[in-house]
């Protein structure tokens, strides 16, 4: 068990979206037993979600910004190596704020564990915060019935297309909003959307359906501009995320007389709000995701070095599909 | 019974909000037995809503303005004189788009009976569409609990005023948000509100309190910008008008950011759906309206020929409270 480990850390506070150059690689010295209600762990595989982006900046749920050198957020699933809290043992795999490193201290109040038999990477995605999303999206504060017809954006993204495979399960036809011809085959050919437009594309509000029942937001002003006036009457809206506006801080924003004419539903959600229910997610969809039913498509760094490049990546929306940094594999 | 009557329409097709002089007075001749299907009657209370100045415009719910000389919207209560439908008979009162006019010839589908021990301009009013609204509001589309703290604007006037009362019968605390010294002393002092904020008065944000569990909206950008940010988590917003921009046709927005922190919920109104229910809302609302525990304030202009005048104030928001004519009472 190594007394020094590696970590990514900020070089620097940043006010800009992150890139490559903004993270630095230090040393630490850790204790080889950790202290008590803490657990030794080896970080497996780290998740990068847009909201690092933004919480790296100081804009994330009113969170501060990690100062440079501090550990940085980002959901890791990560092994045991040895425990000094009675709930964990050495062996067990955990979720929680790991840090971008090789191994890290942390306090076992804030991590909770995972079953590898379901996988690792797919805690941090479908089996994890973004499937726990899309299904309360989906099934907690939309209704989507069989027939409906379901908006996702972002729709090669875990939210939106784990969200849209849910509502399929449920008897909706789904179509997806993605940038690019990639995102879009993604959200057709391997999640089986059944119709997907590229909004890079010139022209392509006039391919988005009308008589929308559902509609998931997570881009912003460019999706609800189109979406909105497409709504059927008493149409449900959750606003999930806003990934169009984290890099440059524009405002995104509903037009008030469009729902009130289609007597709109607009609901805000916060994925935290439904943690105490993710294990009900989890066995719902272990399942599935076994079978092949639900499908999650991951956009894999490997090795530690590469989790600067690939949060640039995450930030500049190049990322297709789930990104992840395999610590593992390098 | 007279053959020839008296109407009020518009004298030309109107861009902006009513004023006096955009109406003129015509003569009719009514035959003196109404058509089969169609009742005769006698207009009593004509209620004018702000909608109605939007409708003249052909600004209201995507239907078209009415041509110069044709009939008028707005309901109006009136006295059946002769009826060639089976369902209705002389002495019988109904409420429907009668016409601004001295009497009138009237589908009987288009109307619908009420009893005038009940009252006559109260089923313009808090037993009518107004009263519907406001029962809707709090009660189908938000969930007003004992204990919670409620908003609504336009507060003097009878929605805001009505929902605000419904609200305080729940057991909550009312706050109103209204325009003037006057109508901030009927928000209080006439329907009890707990405490109201005249928005005319700089600083006025500073005075409506954070924590806004339910919040009703028929102004515009002016609250919605002071009302979002303070509710409560899972804070409620219905939006039913928007009398601030029917003026200027501007258009109102919401944040997204705040909805999504809040987890707000927002739902869109049309009292329209409502209307089969409302027996079950007047069954209810008449008893509290007799006995005092619901109080309705109008402001009413008395014959025919002020009613281009009374539009024209409840276009200027002058109008105190329900706004009506009593064509009875010249």
């Amino acid at each position: 068990m190594s007394q020094t480990v590696r970590e990514v850390v900020l070089a620097r506070p940043i006010a800009d979206p992150p890139r490559a150059d903004d993270f630095e690689i230090v040393e630490r010295a850790l204790p080889p037993r950790p202290p008590a209600g803490t657990l030794r762990v080896r970080p497996l595989v780290l998740g990068l979600d847009p909201w690092v982006g933004q919480r790296l900046r100081g804009r994330h749920m009113g969170e501060p910004a990690p100062k440079p050198g501090e550990r940085l957020p980002g959901e890791a699933v990560g092994l045991v190596l040895s425990s000094a809290d009675p709930r964990f043992a050495a062996g067990d795999h955990v979720v929680g704020h790991l840090g971008w490193a090789d191994e890290a201290i942390v306090a076992a109040d804030a991590v909770r564990p995972v079953d590898p038999a379901q996988g690792l990477a797919e805690h941090l995605g479908v089996l994890g915060m973004p499937g726990l999303t899309a299904w309360a999206a989906m099934t907690q504060l939309a209704s989507v019935r069989a027939g409906d017809l379901v908006c996702v954006d972002a729709a090669a993204g875990v939210v939106g297309g784990t969200a849209g495979q849910i509502a399929r399960l449920a008897g909706a036809a789904v179509v997806g909003i993605a940038g690019g011809a990639e995102k879009v085959r993604i959200a057709t050919e391997r999640y089986g959307f059944d119709a997907a437009v590229d909004y890079r594309t010139p022209g392509w509000e006039a391919a988005v359906p009308d008589g929308i029942a559902v509609h998931l937001e997570n881009v912003g002003q460019r999706v609800l501009d189109v979406v909105v006036p497409r709504l059927r009457l008493y149409g449900q809206v959750v606003l999930c995320g806003l990934a169009q506006h984290y890099g440059d801080g524009s405002v995104a924003t509903l037009p008030v007389g469009p729902l009130v004419g289609k007597r709109a539903v607009v609901r805000g959600l916060v994925v935290y709000d439904f943690l105490p229910r993710l294990g009900e997610w989890v066995a719902e969809a272990a399942p599935l995701l076994r079978d092949g039913r639900l499908v999650e498509v991951r956009d894999t760094a490997r090795g530690l070095d590469a989790a600067p490049a690939q949060i640039e990546r995450v930030a500049r929306g190049q990322a297709v599909g789930r990104a992840v940094v395999d610590l593992a594999g390098a």
